[in-house]
């Protein structure tokens, strides 16, 4: 725990630069870095943290060696070599401290129909104390929460002891290959946090999630011989409810998890998108559903695919036309494990203390039913790998937000865990 | 009935003219005429017979008093000003023939994945004594069969004794619109043949078409909350499986039609495009299903919308998300009644004569489950309109294709009839 001068040097940082951070904040909620329109976003970042003397390292997903690596994730729809990560680096006078590194993600999910949201989705309007706007809360202000931390340090004339690794990724909203991509480029730490918006919860647990694209082909006819023909469409109806039932059952397997056990349903199965067929009065003759489905920490990856597989296989023979024409299934983004911070770790006891002297209170724990990318630090990298971050509300929907106390509260809680984490050196003030 | 002679002159002018039909149709099918690309193949054809003689007419949809007409339909996705029809009319010496329409729509739906088809869809391939193509069969291969039966009592020396107006419409697959556009622009006569490719039956019946596009609207939430949110996928789903379960209902009140009453579920229910969602792991905000339904020629068209709005409203019950946001109905296409060619008129009897002689067998009839443009001059024009055409396959399928030797008696057994029913008189062979 920092002692409490500290703590008050560094609040005063944090709060003296807070107005910078929103505007950073609005600044980079304003890029639309949806998935395959990263880089412009990823570029400015890497500028502005160059400005302010990281050593930033830029590459792209094309330059690592993914497609050897067990954990990489296939990726149908974008190209790799456009996929931009972005490390900033600040070494300690030596390497005497303990290192860390402070990662985020700048891939944001598709807007939806704008005239849904209340305010433009990418206009970063700030109202009542809340910061609106796509990626605003997911989790856009844990990065701006990260990298003030380090800027507040720097502000009250402090240097961590340990090397930092200001990481900035893509793709953890489709793959999680940013997250790998830093790691088979080479990057260690004895932490890892991953300022997620949790509201302040550590992420105990942590969810896996499939992807999958089913592809159903039909023989359209005239609708008036509608009997001689199929309709894709209702043949890929006919394999979401069987999907669904499927889901049912694998939550019933669930009901006695450690983790899980006392989460209602804590497998999620979603058809996200379809599209199918080309004319009201042809049968279609294409359908087309992309979906997600969870699985629990315990739980293999194979295993869960292959149990997709089967109740896809199996539905077949309910289908008339499904019964002779296989649909396809193609594995086309995530492929993530689970995750468990084991409870104990000098990490997660460092940023307990810190977030109890901000907030005044215990961090409290969460399950998470949805991935993030510590798994990629905690179970493959053994990093122990810390999801807390700030509170807001409407990850993937409309009008989604981030509060800004909350913000600034987070901020300096991070603050002060690196600075308790990786120890400080006194430096003259920027 | 044509005298024997007349037949045989007439048969070896379609036999000496066939090669160039054949390539004509093939010239036709080239053109990829989808609704609201109609207008160079129509362009195409009204110089063709302006090169031959015909006085062309050459208007759109935006041209005629198409609003204020009850059986209009509306048009969602496509513009009226760039909807062309052509009218080509050749005038008898005198007026003293009975006059005729003759009319085909050279609007074609959509191919669909182009992987599926043998030969390219608009490659008009001849194989085996079939010509393949989207549109091949529905309905160029008529077209074709029309315009080359006048083209061989031309070339047999003959002409008409009646007006006859030879027009291509557009719309005969989406509302209607382009058949009405041509009797809104005045023409009118004593019967109208419209050469659908009915393998050398006529039309009894036919059922009405109409089309609506549902709209469900959701509120996304991350999958982690499906709970919370909705999918507006599944919403969708909840209303097509009540649209199917009206569907039933219905065909058990048409049990006892005079018409339909034995075929099997005349009225057809059809989701034909389906778009939802933006992202696997959002649930889905949105939602669109375009679909057609049938009516019996005895319900009436505002009757039956009823009914399909009721069962939407229905519905909603039964779907936590619908009971708070009703699902959007609108009707954007056909609007079309159903239409019956009572037994007994005069010009079915002059047609069934000229197929007989031809064919060597008797006309035989069918009843249609779906619509077409005869209802226009039947119903709202008091004129006798014959359905009657060529044979093929694949109707709004793969492998469309017409077959040729069925093609070259069409033409002659339309000759025949166009020559008994207007009379002809001598000229001098073109």
């Amino acid at each position: 725990m920092p002692d409490p001068a500290l703590l008050d040097r560094l609040r005063r940082a944090v709060d003296a630069g807070f107005d910078a951070e929103v505007a950073f904040l609005g600044d980079i909620v304003r890029f639309p870095s949806l998935r395959g329109q990263e880089a412009p976003l990823q570029d400015w970042i890497a500028r502005w943290m160059a400005g302010r003397g990281y050593q930033v390292d830029r590459f792209t997903l094309a330059d690592v060696p993914m497609a050897s690596h067990p954990k990489a994730a296939p990726m149908v729809d974008v190209d790799p070599a456009g996929s931009v990560q972005v490390v900033g680096t600040r070494r300690a006078r030596n390497a005497g401290g303990r290192s860390l590194i402070l990662q985020g993600h700048i891939d944001v999910v598709p807007e939806g129909p704008a005239e849904m949201w209340t305010h433009p989705p990418y206009a970063a309007v700030v109202r009542d104390g809340w910061l609106y706007g796509r990626g605003a809360h997911d989790m856009k202000a844990g990065v701006a929460a990260m990298i003030f931390a380090m800027e507040a340090l720097k502000a009250a004339g402090l240097a961590p002891a340990g090397d930092v690794h200001v990481q900035t990724v893509t793709e953890e909203e489709s793959t999680g290959n940013g997250a790998l991509a830093t790691l088979l480029r080479g990057y260690r730490a004895d932490a890892a946090l991953i300022p997620e918006p949790t509201g302040g919860t550590i992420t105990r647990a942590h969810t896996g999630t499939l992807w999958f694209r089913l592809r159903v082909r039909g023989v359209p006819v005239h609708v008036m011989m509608a009997e001689a023909g199929t309709n894709a469409i209702l043949s890929a109806m006919h394999l979401i409810q069987a999907l669904q039932a499927h889901t049912v059952e694998l939550n019933r397997a669930a009901e006695g998890d450690r983790w899980y056990g006392e989460v209602k349903s804590p497998i999620k199965f979603n058809p996200g998108i379809i599209r199918g067929g080309d004319w009201a009065s042809s049968t279609p003759a294409w359908c087309e559903v992309d979906c997600r489905i969870g699985l629990l920490p315990t739980m293999e990856v194979a295993e869960v695919m292959a149990g997709v597989e089967r109740c896809i296989e199996a539905a077949r023979a309910g289908d008339n036309f499904l019964a002779n024409n296989p649909p396809e299934v193609t594995w086309h983004g995530f492929q993530a494990d689970g995750y468990v911070l084991e409870p104990g770790s000098e990490a997660e006891r460092v940023l307990g203390a810190a977030h109890e002297q901000v907030f005044g209170a215990p961090m409290e724990e969460r399950r998470s039913t949805a991935v993030n990318d510590t798994r990629y630090y905690g179970r493959y990298f053994a990093t122990p790998a810390l999801c807390y971050g700030p509170r807001g509300e409407g990850a993937h929907a409309f009008d989604e937000r981030t509060n800004l106390e909350a913000l600034r509260q987070t901020t300096l809680s991070i603050a002060a865990f690196i600075a308790d984490w990786c120890g400080v050196e006194e430096v003259s003030a920027a």
